[in-house]
């Protein structure tokens, strides 16, 4: 060993010790005939003393910053304390030094604040991880790892590892493949999810299953996504959504406890898909605030059991686009006094190409009881007053409202309602608000082939009370214009989303386990016999042989990560992330290969 | 819930409980108007008693095996106890029941003696995963898995994910490659362990790293061999090889006293490469027992340190093959009194073509003294006492002696002596052989290319002592029939292995750290500049920035997982094992992709 301690460890009460380190040198501040180096590793930073005797050895082998040195010498009480570091009562009078290895000058700091851009932190990632702020990330990674291991542990659930060559069977998103030489011709296929696999471990009675497992997906990469990423991946058998919210919301505050110290003891809340994008907008709702839609005008196709507060015809003047469009306000809080200028700023927001809208209309509710608005000319103050009542606001709110066709409409106003909550700090990094999503549609209208997708994957059960609406109706859609109206539009699914503090961090279902059910699921996607035996024959086998009611849910664990670590990126907690062309630019990945490896493979290039 | 209580779970204390239960029909055992059902799930079998009233209904609903069903009942004290399970005690006496699913007659018996052959239980993997045999497997499994991870949290290791989409570096074995969408023309490779990127965690002073993880090799799969695997992974900084193996063979004493109850407190031994190829014949030598090898003659270039006991003269005639042969011989204890016929078939053993000797030479040392040989024409009985000595005999034991080219009669030796050992019963998988192989080799020498290649791989350190020999002589090889006595011939490594009854469990080194040597090696290995910097120059790089002096180790996951479990087949102890083709018959995968996929890579297949 190159050390009797680390570099974190050394007390007060090691005094007089004679101990030895090993680290990289933080920093070097020379005060006359003495020198003190800061010593880093792992787990902290010492500070040591070189004395006039070794100074003169220091220079004659000087020192740079991240060389790597061995010292040996003695603790001693710092006249100088240090209160904001574990060992800054202390520092080391060094009797000898080795140094282990040079370091040229680093491209960038070693800090909190670097001063290397996000390419060249990236290029040079084996540094940047050197960083104690990306060390946090990765250490508190390992924290949840571990954290979510051990309660699964404790609650029966066994790690059972399955295979990453497997078949091709896009759905959805695109494999990536993996030409095999031995079967000529023939491709494997890196798993989207061990979706499959861990069904077939519950026919096979395991009962409990987990995996902390990497997934491929090749899609566009957007921002922060990731090619790999990484799930926490569960199943159980004979269970109910209830069974299974439980555990799992019990999974989420362990790890809240374990890695944050915080005891989250509220009952998780729970809202319908339908009532989330209602009061939302969107499906993911950020509950630590409130603020929610107020819905004037809407589209009835879209919310089937929900009333308009107002005739459409109330809102038929230009500011919103004429009728017919859907109407949704939102109320914000003690904003009453936004000036003209904030108002225009806001207008501007919300007519970016990102949100999309034409315009926005707003009404002050003045603390004085009165109203001013964008809209006076159209309406008498009593409309006006009936409009703030109906967004349930109170004097000194600012109703901000958004009118056009309603899916866009809805999209802009849940994303202006997330834009003014974190205006106002609403959105606190440091307060963390879970909530279950539920009942789902089952389906998706896909215009482009006028057919239906599973939302959630093929695997998902429709809730009970639907399963005879499925059986009984060809899920052929013969007026496209009218899919709301196919009966399959509202079938609704036992799947369930977590969501935390506005993000999806993880998501599953009750699965379907009859052989019949789930061919009709597959013919409902438009899969034929012959490509549901092709594709999912094992599946449909293996439904044969006793398959039990079973369910599960898989997490983001990149994203709960990060959501943990109160950041937005996913990358900043992936030791070794790809950039948004999908290369690992300190590898340069992915690269040319040889000739000889195309010839064994039997493949060639065939660039457009 | 579809259950109070699993199956293993209903004691005597239970008895007046109203329960529900879920499984799967294990068994049916009519009496006249009762029934017995043994009712199977993860956790054990419980045995259900339908009366009469509940049997009519049963006749109605007929139940078959591996159906899933759901009782309601009252636990009972059985009148005939069954002392074999822990749930033998009782019964439930059912009220309800439920047919959760039917099952089709499975196509083999779910039982330990299943009738099933291994095509078809690979085809139904999923029923055979639910005989106890195999599902013991799965948790012995989990069990190692979740017991090294204990260890090595406790020892502040720190699991961190690395990437799996990486770069193509074929050296040694074969890559799967991975053809990327978005950078047309170029591949990403799956990692063949994370060995770079764990040396770049040391590097970014991550000092102690762990990962229990799958790693790919494209290689011509021998029996037992898969094309994905499992390792657990580990590397520490600021160490020297004596603090590798304390940890490690810590690590592997901890696996065997929470996995086996095993408290394995002897110290590991150690034996040098090269003793244990002259004294076994092999570097993973098997050490439950002794039969040593006896070099009676041998190849003085393999072994220089060494010292023959005979002339070479001495064995120079015909059942040794003439003059220059290595004649090697081992004393099975106790087999003085072996029949014509056992020698005879043991003849025909070491003649397979599998071991390839040209015959076996037998001396029986009678327990009366006396000698009885197959070369008694050629040798007085002093000569065969001298032999006898040489090869430690004692009365009663029988010399088995092979001759032939070194390295060939070598291996047969040591093949015979593990045959012997077996036959003999002196290999009992309950008994647990550590063995740490040290001082390997650093080069093997490549004959087709007469260069050399890294025994283990191209990061691992020579020997200190060595370095110099490394620096300061160039790698090329001017004589290839001299190739023994080039310097490179005798550098050893900073290496070990670990062997657990004669299996290579782990194995692994203290690493390169200093740029100038890792480029002296990449050179040794045949590697241009130019080369180096594209398969390593992140490697080469990171070297320049302050590496610490760093080592580790990789244990077999799936091996050490067979030997604990008594089995000799990795296969058994992995949920969906791919075939001796590298097939997975259950998913028939590899598979043909569309022409869409193969376009959107921008490749097509090359034929031959």
């Amino acid at each position: 060993m190159f050390r009797t301690h680390t570099c974190g460890e050394l007390r007060i009460e090691n005094i007089g010790q004679q101990i030895t380190l090993a680290g990289w040198v933080q920093t070097i501040r020379k005060f006359g005939a003495i020198t003190f180096i800061d010593l880093r590793d792992r787990y902290g930073i010492t500070q040591l003393l070189f004395g006039e005797e070794l100074n003169k050895q220091l220079e004659e082998n000087p020192l740079g910053r991240e060389y790597v040195l061995q010292v040996n010498g003695i603790v001693n009480e710092r006249s100088n304390k240090n209160k904001n570091i574990p060992t800054g009562d202390i520092e080391i009078t060094v009797s000898s030094f080795t140094i282990l290895n040079k370091s040229e000058v680093p491209p960038f700091t070693i800090q909190d604040d670097t001063d290397g851009g996000d390419d060249l932190r990236m290029k040079f990632r084996y540094l940047d991880l050197r960083r104690n702020a990306v060390k946090r990330n990765i250490e508190l990674r390992y924290a949840v790892n571990r954290s979510a291991r051990n309660y699964l542990h404790e609650n029966n659930f066994i790690d059972i590892e399955t295979p990453f060559l497997i078949k091709s069977t896009p759905e959805g998103a695109r494999d990536f493949v993996v030409p095999s030489r031995m079967n000529e011709g023939e491709f494997y296929a890196l798993p989207q999810s061990p979706q499959t696999f861990k069904q077939l471990l519950m026919v096979s009675g395991y009962d409990r299953y987990f995996q902390i497992v990497k997934c491929f997906r090749d899609e566009d990469l957007r921002a922060d996504r990731q090619p790999e990423f990484t799930q926490i991946d569960c199943e159980m058998s004979f269970v109910e959504q209830e069974d299974i919210l439980n555990m799992f919301e019990g999974l989420v505050k362990r790890i809240f406890k374990d890695v944050k110290g915080i005891n989250y003891s509220d009952a998780v809340e729970r809202i319908t898909w339908e009532e989330a994008m209602w009061q939302y907008g969107n499906d993911k709702p950020d509950t630590r605030f409130g603020m929610k839609i107020c819905n004037l005008v809407f589209d009835k196709n879209m919310f089937p059991s929900k009333e308009n507060f107002f005739d459409a015809e109330m809102f038929d003047i230009p500011p919103f686009g004429g009728k017919g469009a859907s109407v949704l306000a939102i109320a914000v809080p003690n904003c009453s006094e936004y000036t003209r200028k904030q108002i225009d700023e806001l207008t501007e927001w919300v007519k970016r190409p990102q949100v999309g809208m034409k315009g926005l209309v707003f009404i002050k509710c003045n603390t004085d009881g009165t109203f001013k608005s964008s809209i006076d000319k159209f309406y008498t103050p009593e409309q006006l007053k009936a409009i703030a009542e109906a967004a349930n606001t109170k004097a000194g709110d600012l109703i901000l409202i958004l009118a056009g066709a309603e899916e866009r409409t809805r999209k802009a106003i849940s994303e202006l309602r997330l834009e003014m909550g974190k205006r106002l700090g609403l959105r606190n990094e440091n307060e963390f608000k879970l909530l279950w999503v539920l009942d789902f549609p089952l389906f998706e209208y896909a215009e482009e082939e006028n057919r239906w997708v599973a939302r959630h994957h093929p695997f998902t059960s429709p809730k009970p009370s639907d399963i005879d609406t499925m059986i009984n109706n060809s899920p052929v859609i013969e007026n496209a214009a009218e899919y709301l109206k196919h009966p399959y539009a509202n079938i609704k699914a036992n799947a369930y989303d977590m969501v935390l503090n506005g993000n999806e961090i993880g998501g599953g279902s009750i699965r379907i386990y009859q052989k019949a059910l789930q061919q009709k699921m597959f013919e409902a996607l438009g899969m034929n016999e012959e490509e549901q035996q092709h594709k999912f024959g094992f599946l449909l086998g293996a439904f044969e042989y006793g398959a039990p009611p079973h369910g599960g849910i898989a997490f983001g664990f990149d994203r709960l990560c990060a959501i943990l670590g109160g950041s937005e990126s996913i990358r900043d907690f992936i030791a070794f992330p790809k950039n948004n062309s999908g290369r690992d630019v300190m590898l340069d990945a992915p690269s040319s290969i040889d000739e000889k490896q195309l010839n064994e493979l039997q493949i060639k290039l065939d660039l457009k």
